[in-house]
Parts: C-alpha cells; sequence; structure tokens
C-alpha cells in the first residue's frame, strides 16, 4: 500500500539519514555491541548533520521542525540499515519534549545549545527498583530546601544513564512539601549523583542502559522543570509519543523481519526447492506481511494524529502493544525461517530478535498498554 | 481515530441509508429470517430510494456515483442497524460491475433500467459442487451454436439465485470454440435453467442461497458479456472489490460486536461487580477494541486505493482474511463475554454470531486469500 | 497412542453402548431435533439397556458401578455416534451423585428406583438469571416453615428443564434460618412450580434447557438433601466430576472433527488434489491431531484419577477449559476445511460445530475454569 | 497431577544426580557459560557417578539400564537444578544408542569402555550447511576403498563437536558403492578431519556447537556402523528417542518457568498488591500451568511407551513440537512477568529463556515435525 504520509522534504531526509547511518554507524555495529555503548564522536556527527533535537528553534541550534514525520523518517532508517545504539529516539521523541515544553526560556538558552550539538546526551530516570510501569509508586524524594530541593533514591533500568550529561529525574514531593511529582535536572558529577552499574541486557547491548543512585544531590530551583507537583501529568502526556515512537520502530523492524524472511525463504533450498514455497511458509509469511502492511497504515495515521495534536492516550498505548508483539513474532518467525542459522549470532536476525523482545515491556509493558486501552472503554 | 474518508455527501447518505433501514429493514427481521428471504417489496423501496445500484449512469436510473465510499456507507449501516438479508453488497459491490464495465450499451440499455429500479434481482454464478474457491476447476460448459451458446452443468451457493431475475453464469468454453471461460446472462424461467433447493444455513438465514442447474440452456450473443473466453479475467479484476467489500462488512461487524461487548460487560454484574472491571475481559476487549481500530483504518484505507484504481489483489485478500479473522474473533468473544445468554437465539449476538462464520469461507476462502498474499511475495 | 485405561467389561459395554444407539437414537437425530427434545421412550429403553442410574445400588435398579469409565464410555460413544440429545451425562455424571452421596436411605428408597428405571428424568437447578457461574450469588430464597421450607425465585438454563420430573432446586437460606444454601428436591407438578419456556439455543437443539419458575414452593423435610446450608459444599465437591464429564465429550467431539477433516481433506479435491496433501491443512490438522491426542491421554488420566477419588478442582477446571477449547478448534476448523459445505446444515459439522459452542461457557465458563486454576497457585 | 511414572529406584537416582548437580554442576554455571564449554573434569566426575552410558553392558562399564526413565530423571534435574552444558542428554538419549544397537560387539568393546568412563566424549553428525532437517540432502560422501572408506564433506551444528573424541558421521554412499547413507566414526585427531569453529549462539552458550571438515577421511570397516547403506534408517529409528528426550527438557523447562513465574509473581508488587493477583497474570499462568500439567502426563506417557517400545515416530514428533513450543511460550511469559528485569542476564530467567529458544529447531524443525505427523494422517 503506497504510503501518503511523507513529503518530498522527508524523503530528501530520509535519504541523507540513510547515508550518514550506513557510513558512520553500520561499520561499527560489532565494536559498539562489544563496547556497550556507542562513540561519543558518532552523536557529534549526528548533531552536525542535523539528526540531534531538530525540533528544538533555530537560535538554540534546531530547525524549529516540530513534524513527527522527521523523527520518524530517523527511526525507520535507524532500523532498516542495521544500526546500534538508537539515541535517536530517546533524545529526539522521548527526552526532548520535556525541555522544548516545559523549559523556562532561561533553561533553554543554558541546555538546548549542548544538546542540539550532541554535546550533551541527555536521559529521563522514571524507573526504580520497586515500580516498574507504576509511576505512582516513585520512592525518590524530592524535599524542600532553601533555594532548591533535596533528591534521595535510586533508578533502574535508564538508557544512556552512563553517558547522560543531564538527566531529567522524575521524584516524589513530601506531602508537607504540596505533594505529587516533580522533574529534576540533574548533571553528571553532580555531588551526591551515582551512575552505577551499565545493566547486562539479553540485547540492545550497544544501548547503554543503567542505575542511577541520588544521595543528598540537591537541585537549584533553576534547574527544576514546570510545576514541581504536576510532574505526572507531563510524564502522561510524553508518554503517547514515546509510545508512537516505539510503534514506528516496531513496524520499520517487522518489514524489516519479513523481508529478510521472504528473501531467505527464496534462496535458501530445501527437499528439493525453495523453503518458501512450502506452504506453511508462505502462509505464514503471507500473515505477516498482510498484519505489518495493516500496521504500516495504522502508524502512518498514528504519526498523522500527532502531529495534529489529536492522537490519544489509548490510540497511542493500542499501536504500542499490537505492533511491538507483532515485530517480535515476525522477528520469531523470521529466526524459524532460518532454521539452525537463525540462533547463530553471526546471522543479524539472531541480534534483532533479541533487541526486539524489550520492546514489549519498556515504555509501560504491553500488560500496561492494554489496562489503559481497556479503562477508555470505561471498563 | 477519526475517520478521514468521507466528506459531508456521503454522510447525509448515511443518516438517510440509516433512517430507511431502521423503518423499512429492521422490523422485519425474525419475518425474513423464518422465510428464508426478503420481501421483494423492500428491495423496490430500495431502489426508489436510490440504494439500488447507483453506480450506473442516470440514463438508465443510476446515479453514476462509482465512489466506493457509497457502497462502504450502505455496508456498515446494514452491520449496524442488524438489518438481514444484505442483497446491497452482492448487488452494488459484487454483480454491478460487470454489467458496468463489460455490458455493450445495448445490454446495458436492456439490463440496467430493471436493476435500479428494483425490478430486476440480480446474481453472479461461479461456484460449483466440485470447484469451491478454485475458479479454473468450472466444470459448468458452454457451446457454440448458431447465434448463441449451449450451458450446462450445475452451480452452487449461489446468493439470490431463489430470487434472481437475471444471472450471470461462469462457464467453461470448450477448447474447439476457442477455450478459456465465459459470463453468460441467464434469466429465471428460461428453458433449462431451473432453481434448486434453498440451502439450509448456519447462518445468513434471510439471505437465500441455492443451488442453479443448467440442462442445455441457450444464451444467444446478445446476452454474453465482454469477450467469451476472458471470463477468468473479468472475474479476477472484480473479485478484488467484492472482497474489500466483505472487508467493510467485517470491520463493521467487529465494530458493533465490540460496542455490544463493552456496554454488556459495563452493566452485567457478577461477583459483585460489572463483569467488564474483572482485567481478563478488559485485557480482551481492549485488544480487540485496537484490533478493530486498526483494521478500520485500514479497511478505510483500501477503500481510498479502490476509488484511485491502486488496490491490489493482494491488498484485497489481506484486508480480507484478516478482517473476517477478526470478525469472527470479536463475535465469538462478545458470545462469550453473554455467558449462558449469548448461545440463546433471542439475544442478536447469537445471531450475528453465525452469520458472521462465513465470512472467513466465501468470496474465496481465507486460506485461498493467504495464497494469494503468499504468491503476492514472490514465495 | 493406546489407551490403557479400559478393562474387558468396559469394552464389551461400549460394544452394548454402541449398538444402542445406532438402533435407538441416530435414527431420530432430525425429528428430535425438530422437536426440541428427546422421546421419553428412548429414555426407558436406555435405563432398560441399564444406561441410566447405573450407579445406584442393585437394590435401587442400579448396577452398583462407580467407575467413571462406564460413564465416559457412554459419553464417548454419544458423540461417535451423533446422537442428541445428550441426557447421559446430565443423568449419571452430574445430577445422581446428589442422590447417591447426600440423600437419607429413606430417600433414596423413594427416588432411586424411578430414575434408574428411566420413568423420572432429573434435574437441577443451579444458574438464575443474576447469577451465570457464580454460585454465591443465588437469590432464590429458602424459608423456614414448620415441617419444611419455602421456595420462591427462578432459575434459567436448566438442562432437561422442561421434561423433569425432579429438580434439585438450589436456594439461599435466609440468615435467620441458618444461612448457607441448601438443596431442595421439588417434583413437577408442585404447587407453585411453573416451567417457563423452552429456551432457544444456537446448537444442542434437541436438549431441552428453560427456565423454572418457584413461587411459595413448599419442600416437606422430608425433600431436603442433605444438611440445609451445605448445600455449596455439595455442589462445589459435584462439580469435578461435572467438569470431568464435560471434558470426555469434549476430548471425543475434537477426535471426531479431527477424523472426519482428515478424511474430508482426503477425499476432496481442489487444484487437482487432495486438500489434505495442500501443507497449510496438514499442517493445521497435525496440529489439532497432535493436541487431541494430549488431551485423550490427561483426561484418561483424569478418570483414573477421579476413581481414585484424587482428582482436584484445578485439575477438573484446568481440564475442562483446555479440552473445551480445543473441541471448538477443532469443530471450527474442520468446518473450514469443509468449505462452504461446512456451513450447511446438511451437513453434521455444522450441528456439531454449534453444539461445540456451548461447552465453553456451561458448567462453569472457561474464564471461571482460569480463575479456579489460578487462585489454586497461590495468585 | 500424582505421577505414576517412576518407581522407588528412580526417586533414589534422582536424588544422587540432583546432589551432583548441585555440587558439581551448578557453581560453574558463570565460568562454562563463559568459556563456551563445560570442564572435561565435570564429565568424569559424571561418569564416576554412573550417569553417563549407564545403559550400556556392565561388563563395558554401564548398569544394562535400558529403562528412559533413568534418562528422564537427569534430563530433569539438569533443568530444575539449572545446571548448563547438557551433554548427557546428547549423550545417553541421542548418541548412546547407536553404539548399542549397531556397533558390533567388537566395536563396542573397544568405545563403550572408554564412553561409561566418561573419557571418551561423542557426537553425531548429521547436519551439514545445506540440509537443515532434510537428511536425504546430506551432501558428505562415502566412497568405497580397499579395506574402508574415504569421507569428503563438513557437518556444521555439531553439538559437542569441539570436545568430541569419537564423531558419528552420516555420508551418502556413492551410487556406484551401492547408494543409501552410511554411519562412520571418526576420531579427534584422524588425518583429513578437522574441527572448526565454536559457534556463538543466541544460548546454550556453554554447549560446544561447531563446524567440522572431512577432507578425505579414511574410515576402516572396522569402524563402520551397522549396515552401509541402512544409515537412513538407524537414524530415523533413533529420532523418535532423540525427540522424546526434547520433549522431556521441554516439560520440565515449561515447569520450572511456571514456577519461578508463579513466584515472583507473588512476591513482586504493583500498584500496591502482587502482580500476580492482576486476573490478567492469574489467568496467564492459570493457563500456562494447566498445559504444562497436560503435557507432563503426555510425556509420562510417552516414557511408558518408550519404553515398551510402542513409541511411534508421529507421537514422538508431536510431543517434540508441541512441548517445546509450550517451552518457550512459558519462558516468555515468565520474562514478561519479570518485566525489565526479565531482560537483564542477572536474571536467569534472561538466560533460560535464550537457551528454550533452540528447540523449536533442533532434532528437526518444528515444522519438520508437523509434516510428519500430517503424513502420519495420510494426508
Amino acid at each position: 500500500m503506497l504510503r501518503t504520509l511523507f513529503e518530498s522534504e522527508h524523503d530528501a531526509f530520509r535519504e541523507s539519514v540513510r547515508a550518514f547511518l550506513l557510513k558512520e554507524a553500520v561499520p561499527h555495529t560489532a565494536d559498539w555491541e562489544a563496547a556497550g555503548l556507542v562513540d561519543r564522536s558518532f552523536w557529534s556527527a549526528a548533531a552536525a548533520q542535523g539528526l540531534v533535537g531538530f525540533a528544538a528553534p533555530e537560535q538554540f541550534g534546531g530547525s524549529g521542525l516540530r513534524d513527527f514525520r522527521f523523527n520518524a523518517v530517523i527511526n525507520e532508517e535507524v532500523v532498516r540499515t542495521g544500526a546500534v545504539g538508537d539515541g535517536f529516539s530517546l533524545t529526539n521523541d522521548i527526552v526532548l519534549p520535556y525541555y522544548l515544553d516545559i523549559a523556562t526560556p532561561q533553561q533553554q538558552e543554558r541546555w538546548l545549545p549542548g544538546i542540539t550539538a550532541g554535546d550533551t546526551v541527555i536521559a529521563i530516570a522514571m524507573s526504580e527498583p520497586g515500580t516498574g510501569s507504576d509511576l505512582r509508586a516513585i520512592a525518590t524524594t524530592a524535599t524542600r530546601e532553601p533555594g532548591g530541593w533535596r533528591l534521595n533514591g535510586s533508578k533502574t533500568f535508564i538508557t544512556s544513564g552512563i553517558q547522560a550529561d543531564l538527566v531529567i529525574v522524575a521524584a516524589r514531593i513530601a506531602e508537607s512539601d504540596g505533594g505529587g511529582y516533580g522533574l529534576f535536572v540533574v548533571a553528571a558529577g553532580q555531588e551526591g549523583f551515582q551512575k552505577g552499574r551499565k545493566l547486562d541486557k539479553i540485547g540492545r547491548r550497544a544501548q547503554d542502559t543503567a542505575e542511577l543512585f541520588f544521595a543528598d544531590v540537591f537541585v537549584p530551583d533553576a534547574d527544576v522543570l514546570g510545576e514541581p507537583g504536576s510532574g505526572l501529568h507531563y510524564m502522561m502526556r510524553n508518554l503517547a509519543q514515546e509510545r508512537l515512537s516505539m510503534a514506528v520502530v516496531a513496524v520499520a523492524s517487522a518489514e524489516h523481519a519479513v523481508a529478510t524472511a521472504v528473501e531467505y525463504a527464496g534462496e535458501r533450498h530445501a527437499f528439493g526447492k525453495p523453503i518458501g514455497s512450502f506452504q506453511a511458509n508462505r502462509f505464514r509469511l503471507a500473515e505477516l506481511s498482510t498484519k505489518t502492511q495493516i500496521a504500516r497504515v495504522y502508524v502512518d495515521r498514528c504519526i498523522e494524529a500527532t502531529n495534529a495534536g489529536e492522537l490519544t492516550a489509548a490510540e497511542a498505548a493500542g499501536a504500542k502493544f499490537w505492533t511491538t508483539e507483532l515485530e517480535f513474532e515476525a522477528l520469531d518467525t523470521c529466526l524459524q525461517i532460518h532454521g539452525g542459522y537463525g540462533y547463530m549470532e553471526e546471522f543479524e536476525v539472531a541480534r534483532r530478535w533479541r533487541d526486539a523482545r524489550v520492546q514489549r515491556i519498556y515504555g509501560g509493558t504491553n500488560e500496561i498498554m492494554r489496562e489503559i486501552v481497556g479503562r477508555s472503554l470505561g471498563l
């Protein structure tokens, strides 16, 4: 089905993104996987190319492009080229909006130039050992002090936690200080802020994921994002775009898996003919191909809706869980089609299969997504 | 997700269709189900309302509206109101295109006025006891005679077969007469043309489905549609729209099932609370609601594509199998949510569940659909 | 997999049951389906054959055979021969145990001879319009009166309700009378006991299912089963065997469906070869065949366990939901394999498909079954 | 459901196996995973304990126990303790039978003592880069020479390939030499026999899996197993036990996953209560628990059947595909229940999930298993 989402400027952008990734990222896949993180120099290069924080205003180094189609193009090309590390989705889709929407002009002036230059790596710390997808269970505390707040607690599963220069930390505000949750910007190296282990994950190995610890970290008022007490509201509002970002990745990933499987099934022979000519394989790929196309049309529609400011939390949640289930199904089938080779790390499908599994978990587990949709039905 | 498919004229059309069905069809559901067919008077009324053959040129009683969105509106409203009998999809979506696209001006002049007036009920006879979804296995023969053709054979599963005044009969042309397949228009009452039993089906009971027998039926050249020998090509070409029509019905039906189930789950109590508040039910309905919304967006996109002449056979096949599987899943879940009541005919979900089952079979079984998609992948 | 469950006496019993059903039941299928119930004369003949209430002591007309393997044999042969009406499972597996286990010797002397003679049709009335699978929500009340109890309320979905001569009625005892639930035997014709409509169901049409109404029905103490107040306990205890009975039917039904589908797939041709030779069909039947065999071994093991008094509520619940889901899947696939013919009532698979659907609902919905198993896990 | 398979000697054996593994294997898990293979000293210890080749006759160092229940006990305890490396299944269940059933007394005398002593590690080489599950596509050739055969070709995915001292090599015999396939025993170090890379796999990392190359390797007649030309027959015959072995592992693995998930779901809290108390989780675990119990009963029955010499190829194939699909489903659910922690390698479920994936592939892919079952149905 012909995509009708993009205009010529997006197509041109896609070409440049693709060329950039093929040159600057893809050759380093094995190194970055082994190192467990991506070279900072890559990020600077990406920023120089205009791929980092382009939604920021021009005076702060961005291009003022708040058009999620550009974000989608980058996500898609990362998947298609097989680039790993994937800081784009986190930076552009998930964290940057906080700086654009609730930071003061002074804060933007301080922080955005570094972000868009690729000098400042950003992250957001919501999850804690005891929370998971339940934001209301955040136990990190923020207590009022003269001129600022004092943070105590720990976070886990924080993407880019090791490399991050600025971390937005979600913390519970003591009832006596007004209650609710706040978003506090903490810089690497601040007193009391300690980075823990780089977590050893099943996949996404080039992406650093870490534990972070906060012991009496002082955050001056100037580093508080938005209204203290409104943090939950801010996070909820941004989660729809975060989930759409995952859905974009999921569909691109499913498309890639189907294409890879179809190609392999056409070439690999067994019992004297291409394995794709066996009807059971053909049907599975037909099923997946159809579902992927359907998902593609839906996610493109969601991108339109998000640009129009109309995407609801339930629509984003539905897109997230359905496409990420599909993504894993597609990769699991692709692996199976490869037979024994699919289980070998030298075949890219092995990494992609491991990488895909987390999509059903992070950004709110798919169970939470169903809960959100179910509640939107009034149940 | 906001639908963006329709314009104000479709909305107005929808209102009128809905009002018409609620007044002229819905009150007769039980009678028509018991009788096994719909009153001819209803059809005349529908035609008077402009709902029959509106794609035909104005000089032949139509409105010249070859815009599948109008067809979709009727299909959707039939489903939503619960009207039974469903001659619209067959007439407008499936059979009429043959009269519009390959009939000669003379044929159109002879036949279209009766069709658009609702006086002439039309049908198409492809399936045979020995064929199923394999059109190439058609065994009904057409042999050349001076001035026409002689048909012999039998057909089965012919929708509107009992009521039909004009039947397009697909027949195999003897190799000695040029080979291939032809489409022959046979009128009720013609010598040698006999209608068999009205078949007793699991569902769709108000829709007559019949066996037809052809014993030396003579079809003059003037009653042959298009090129003798090109019948397979004509049928293939029209099948995409037929399948899209089924997908439109399927999505509307799934939407109705989800809405019914959500409503019932909100009202019915067990163990002291609404059954929809049990998470397992809430999750199932969340899942179905999401899939149905995704299907809706896809089918709307297919309607746009068909209006643009771009819908491929594989896309239509994919839409057909995926949405009809979804439709049955939705109705099966809706029935289950109703518990014992769902198994009782007095609850509408019982009929809708029985009715839905055939969608996975006719118009080419869903297995054939997967085959079509699979081949389009080059497998 | 060779079955190891049965001994020669069961095999002989099976032969006689089979012969009886083929002679006395199968020829009447169409009539009984149309009538909505089975002739009483059939039931007398079955009793004369020793198929009714054989677990009762010999002095009351039974054979003293409390060996569930005999029950299983009957259930299996009913399914295999295609006999409809199915009073055996209700009588022997579900209701009789109440008369054997909690009735007094005097009650047994009054009631069992009629039951085993086939003169007394028995039923049990638990479900109510407002309860479904939640026995604690029973609203029919029993209030103490001198010498007995007064019943008020209504029941629905009562199998054999129309034909029943004796109905065990579950009712809530007023707190002031001791609370809990009681089981009260009410005879047809008793003052205040009225039978309602025979319910019109999707399937199981030869089996009468009815609403029952109780308006100030007086039940003398002599007609109370067991301890008033312990009814819930009695019902829970018997439900395991009821659910096993359904599982036995389900597996036999799945086996029949697979065999029917395999046979049809071997005979029916499409595209020049048997449709069973298409790999997608072959795989589906392989999958179903394997699952059915696995289910068979499990249910046979459950029968052993029930004979040993070891079958737990959770095991029975698991057997019930898993085998009845499988049964429906098998019949749905069998129907699909038949293509258009599967949707026609003249093919037996149509009736079997409609009949099977209720198994996922009655005897406690499959959702309740999962709840029971889940709780047994301590969750 | 109480298991009825074992007798007291198996229970005692289980205790000793468990104690041995907890002491000798489990503490080394991390090391062996990192090294990519298991210490040879472990294998010697296992042999000293009587766990290696116990089915061999006593005079050759075994215990003469051809009772698959002992094999099953070891497989189950490996899974339960979390021991990795898993040479038992390969040695005892898969390869040893060739030495017991088709080796000559002289061959047994030469080879069995070393095998049962744990000094000789054995392997079997069937798969090739171009074959996968299609044994008839074996391209390694054996050509007749005076006094023996000359092997040429390569193998891949060979478990224990790196460590193996003796490898049974399946090779195609030239038509001019009689045709068919032969089984040739090749010792490590033999001229022309080269071991390739240890393959880097998604899981089973402590288990060495290798490519093997044969360049003009000379195999004297004394090292040929059974009749040259009958190799396919031998392999087919042994594959049933190989697949049963996998099913035993799969069920034990599924049981472990369910137990782990239930425990975690009972302890981990979210939204103020144990996550296992959320109905959607409870239902999934109820479903899995039930399926796993059903699988357990079936596999135990298969073990009985294999001891009785009655297990058919189709039954073993069905057991293999169904239980390994279940195993993966159980582990995938267990991982999901763990949320983000499930994706972290420090949680054991991560390894088990990666390890389980290969079960659906090796030993004949699950697609081939369905093919085997399908053909047994005559389709």
